[in-house]
């Protein structure tokens, strides 16, 4: 997968998965809705967390800004199977301007955020490393690292 | 989301995401295939990896057992949106009965299994821990921890 097909599946696609490690070294994973400007992916919360402990993704990236984001097509042909894993320092977005540029970019993407603006913290990965894999790339070797 | 409805999902669940941790605290990401057996959930690498390092998920587990797997379902229609977490310690199956015991599990599921049965490394997570989240259980409140 190139770079720019990598993007290009990255852009399209409407959810990713969200790691996060917590003070233990356990890791913490959750589904989210995202959008890109250009290094950058944001995603939001929905509502404003009441605790903190009740974001554990939150109080996650504030001790441990390291976080992966990975994106995937399954398929039961495994011929078609891909995948982009994006590694990257999160941190919770405290500027207002920048907090309302990325909840346009994501109402630009999510009709559902249009209809009902998340509430909560949005968070920003500024994304260090990209890393694309499909099966269609090398025929037989569906198992990289 | 009740226990057995949370169980159910996750068995019916083709694909998840397995996230690990490596030497650094940094969070890895891969889609996995998997099938359960009571409490363990296996996963297999397809093909022998030439050295440790080009599955980085093993050299991960080694170091930090901590896992946690996802599954979710992404619908356009967010009031249908929901995820399984199993979070548990895993580790390289060694014995060779297990493993065989795992290949069966693996293969009843996958028929591409059966076609083409996985050369490399069993992954075994035992789940100490489920949590499941739908957005139909509480509406409006899409995003807990």
């Amino acid at each position: 997968m190139n770079e720019s097909e990598l993007r290009r599946r990255v852009a399209e696609a409407r959810v990713a998965r969200l790691a996060t490690v917590d003070e233990k070294g356990h890791p913490h994973l959750v589904p989210i809705c995202f959008a890109l400007d250009g290094d950058t992916l944001y995603s939001a919360v929905d509502r404003k967390p009441k605790r903190t402990a009740e974001l554990r993704r939150l109080e996650n990236v504030r001790g441990n800004p390291w976080v992966s984001v990975l994106v995937d097509g399954y398929d039961e042909d495994w011929s078609r199977l891909w995948w982009v894993r994006l590694d990257g320092l999160a941190q919770i977005v405290a500027d207002e301007l920048e907090r309302a540029r990325a909840l346009g970019l994501l109402q630009a993407k999510y009709e559902q955020y249009r209809a009902e603006p998340p509430e909560g913290p949005v968070l920003a990965v500024a994304v260090e490393r990209r890393r694309g894999w499909s099966a269609s790339d090398l025929a037989g070797q569906r198992d990289p690292a």
